[in-house]
């Protein structure tokens, strides 16, 4: 690893406030599972009542919560004779509250799903649990109480942590209510994410990773305009590399910042354009010095992958370029896309940078890129480019071609996002990661109603599922969606689905 | 309730402070269960293993210790990407670690199960659980720790808590080597059970019991000399009665001083000549100022339940007279023999308070008393009192019938407990707390040396199972004895039989 401590140390002055906000629940739910939909129905207030071994409430604290739990208990009867034995889970959403942990098995963490135990010996008592929770339920279980007394709530609240500053965030000026809605369902999104980094997730995994980083920043220059948080995860990455100096695809920060061990094509090269994207929104010229080397870099290494015949390699080692979690996506026309429209941002950074000679050679290699990838892998006859050995078509590979300026022509690229829609071969998407570059992409190519119509749809689809922020994982038709091996370790407010805020402000819509 | 805040003022007033000791594991062991018997072999330090989901380690402290486990934890492989999800277990016996919590259905409440639960969200790290726990072993499990890296426990420690002062213990003078390791395991139980109050098990109900506070006093006498919280026990138990004055059964004293609503024939009449046991013993002429009219109360209460043949009307209420764990066991004649106990100590408080016309008439309540029983009771072809309407014998009322003067001489009372050892049908004894009745009866019956010879073999049983600390329950050749439901409740450190202490030193064995 290579650690830059003089930009660790600007990165560690940026760290931002928390702001803490007292929340109490706003009611009391049953959750009730109904024709294939998860929803609740108001239940006895549980300040009414009692509980014994085996009840249960679920309080429903009205929106998605980042923070600590309170909860104050009493009891009714004799006094206590025993302590009394409790679960708490807490939700993002209902649906989890009918998975069960035990029966869990994926390939990723059971500790990941919420839920802790506790005694309580002495009542009445206060509990404040220790972890932070993502929740917008809390289910509290009574494992266990004595016959002689039962146990009451007597009160509930969480203290809600978030860095974004409501007082900074521009309003959404668009007169379409159901546009307005998804922005602040999106907007909600983002203001859970954003913790002392710009989290992925707050349930899960509550990291900075690069790819997440670059469009909450898009977002995050839209809404709450927390530029010093971007620039302090541009400084983070730029300040831990690895030996031969490319940019991490997530790093921790606790207890001490270290980059983690992976590193994706895409994430690493997604570095060179989020500090384009920074520098073209902040003029910062202190941070353009800082990281401008690091920036270009990444480029440099990425070419270190391409192929005889000018285009990337494909790879069949896992999690070698993420592009999204389809596990059946070949990775090799997307990564090229990328590569191309990572080599227009370096473009425009060698210019601000004032070095004519790199832009124009970076300008001079996305044409052979272009060139070269156009030669490889587009299906002339169909209009499409295929990935790897096996020609995929995929929906993934046209948007980021589109992206990277492969196809010759904005109706070439309509023509080719516009096909897949016939194609029912064609591998799709899987997150609103990718249905973010999916927008991007029918912009580009000229459709921009149709890039609405499809975030009304997709993003519509979340929000009439009673999301009250947007998931890492959504497919309409396909609930059980899960790379995980399991959706109970889903994230329901992950930061890469935090779209249409973004698109809705940017475009004016 | 009949509060006295005079006396509970007093009581607050004799609150012992609390020893810390920091006590380390000796050495990780790995439970074995073999030829019907619970054991540990030594296994590789924890401090050199390295944890995966579904490993554990088992942590021997040495001895039993009471108060709060610090664990320090680390990890070993990449950076990790996830919480770890612990178990924890605290067992005073390993025996506790081969039963499960999910099967225990009995009727006290699970909640006593020593466990809990805890995401380790950042590693390294250092958890202080929150509760105070009873034990000699810990296994720490992993619920679930990601691939990507393993957990280590880098060290543990206890912060033990007694309020037992080591430098006020009298030695032991016994010459026999056995008596003097059952005195070391009965003088550690008092230690253990010594806390703010003189709690009847650390483990499990951590409470004051008027039946347990009135024999731990008399090991305390022998042994730590702790007559200050002797005197909080007694002020605090006649500073809340109920509303005719009756002393409760056992108390609270978090989150405030209150009774138990629980009453019990015996149990009350304790608190009598209990005072008699601590004024005999300290000549403290505040106490017995003080609690001399609740002491004389409880007599007359007792006295409500005479029938008109002057010998305590039997009851089958539940718990009305405690006597033993057996739940078999007609109390009749046993609570006979209490009352008659009582007034014998009544007598005594009454001369010493300078009562003699008193004084007198309790002696000639006693007289009254023993003729009766004798009348009812007595079966005079075998030479036993029986008790209830079925006329059942037990060991339990001879034992009491013995200390409360009902026979005509030790050569009756001799022969009375003897000829159980040869009644297949006598109901039996489970618990130390009526043992210690036992061998105090053998001795008043002139039986020292069969009292000796049982103390050893009972008490001895215990010790040859690996008893740390003495138990709750112990029934030689019933391993599973419970009145609970389940084994998996019972404490294993029980003040109730720390009797060897007291009888090896008072009669200097």
């Amino acid at each position: 690893m290579a650690r830059t401590e003089r930009l660790l140390e600007k990165a560690r002055a940026l760290f931002p406030e928390l702001h803490r906000e007292t929340v109490r629940p706003i009611r009391t739910v049953e959750p009730v599972f109904r024709d294939g939909r998860y929803g609740a129905e108001a239940a006895e207030d549980f300040r009414n009542r009692t509980l014994s071994t085996g009840d249960s409430v679920v309080l429903d604290f009205g929106d998605h919560e980042t923070g600590y739990l309170t909860i104050r208990f009493s009891s009714e009867g004799a006094h206590p004779d025993a302590p009394v034995w409790i679960r708490v889970r807490f939700a993002e959403r209902l649906s989890e509250f009918y998975e069960n942990a035990e029966e869990y098995a994926g390939w990723i963490s059971k500790a990941w799903i919420q839920e802790t135990q506790a005694h309580l010996d002495v009542l009445p008592c206060e509990v404040t649990f220790p972890r932070r929770y993502a929740f917008r339920y809390v289910k509290l279980e009574v494992l266990d109480c004595s016959t002689r007394f039962s146990l009451k709530v007597e009160g509930a609240e969480a203290t809600a942590v978030s860095s974004a500053d409501e007082s900074a965030l521009s309003p959404c000026t668009s007169a379409d209510p159901e546009l307005v809605e998804l922005d602040r369902i999106a907007v909600r999104t983002l203001h859970e994410c954003m913790q002392r980094v710009f989290e992925d997730g707050p349930k899960r995994d509550r990291r900075l990773w690069m790819g997440d980083l670059r469009l909450e920043a898009l977002v995050s220059y839209e809404t709450y305009h927390a530029d010093a948080m971007v620039k302090q995860g541009l400084y983070l990455f730029a300040g831990d590399t690895d030996a031969d100096g490319q940019i991490a695809s997530n790093l921790f920060i606790a207890p001490q910042i270290e980059a983690d061990d992976g590193r994706m094509f895409d994430y690493s090269l997604f570095f060179t354009t989020a500090l384009r994207d920074y520098y073209a929104r902040t003029g910062d010229r202190e941070a353009l010095e800082d990281l401008y080397e690091t920036a270009m870099h990444q480029v440099k290494l990425a070419e270190e992958l391409l192929g005889p015949d000018g285009v990337i390699r494909d790879s069949d080692v896992m999690g070698w370029c993420f592009v999204d979690w389809n596990l059946g996506l070949n990775k090799q026309a997307s990564a090229q896309g990328i590569y191309l429209y990572a080599l227009q941002a370096a473009a425009e950074l060698a210019e601000w940078k004032g070095d004519p000679e790199l832009a124009a050679s970076m300008r001079k290699r996305h044409a052979d890129g272009v060139r070269a990838v156009r030669e490889a892998l587009l299906d002339t006859a169909r209009g499409v480019f295929v990935s790897g050995a096996a020609g995929q078509v995929s929906w993934a590979s046209q948007c980021w071609l589109v992206l990277g300026g492969a196809f010759a022509s904005r109706e070439e690229a309509a023509a080719a996002l516009l096909s897949l829609e016939q194609d029912k071969n064609a591998e799709g998407m899987v997150t609103p990661y990718m249905y973010h570059h999916y927008i991007q992409a029918l912009i580009d190519a000229g459709l921009e109603e149709k890039a609405k119509a499809v975030l009304k749809e997709y993003w519509g689809g979340m929000a009439a599922d009673g999301a009250d922020t947007f998931f890492e994982l959504y497919r309409p038709g396909h609930p059980d969606e899960s790379p995980y091996g399991g959706t109970i370790v889903n994230s329901y407010c992950h930061a890469w689905s935090c779209a249409p805020a973004y698109f809705i402000r940017h475009y004016q819509w």
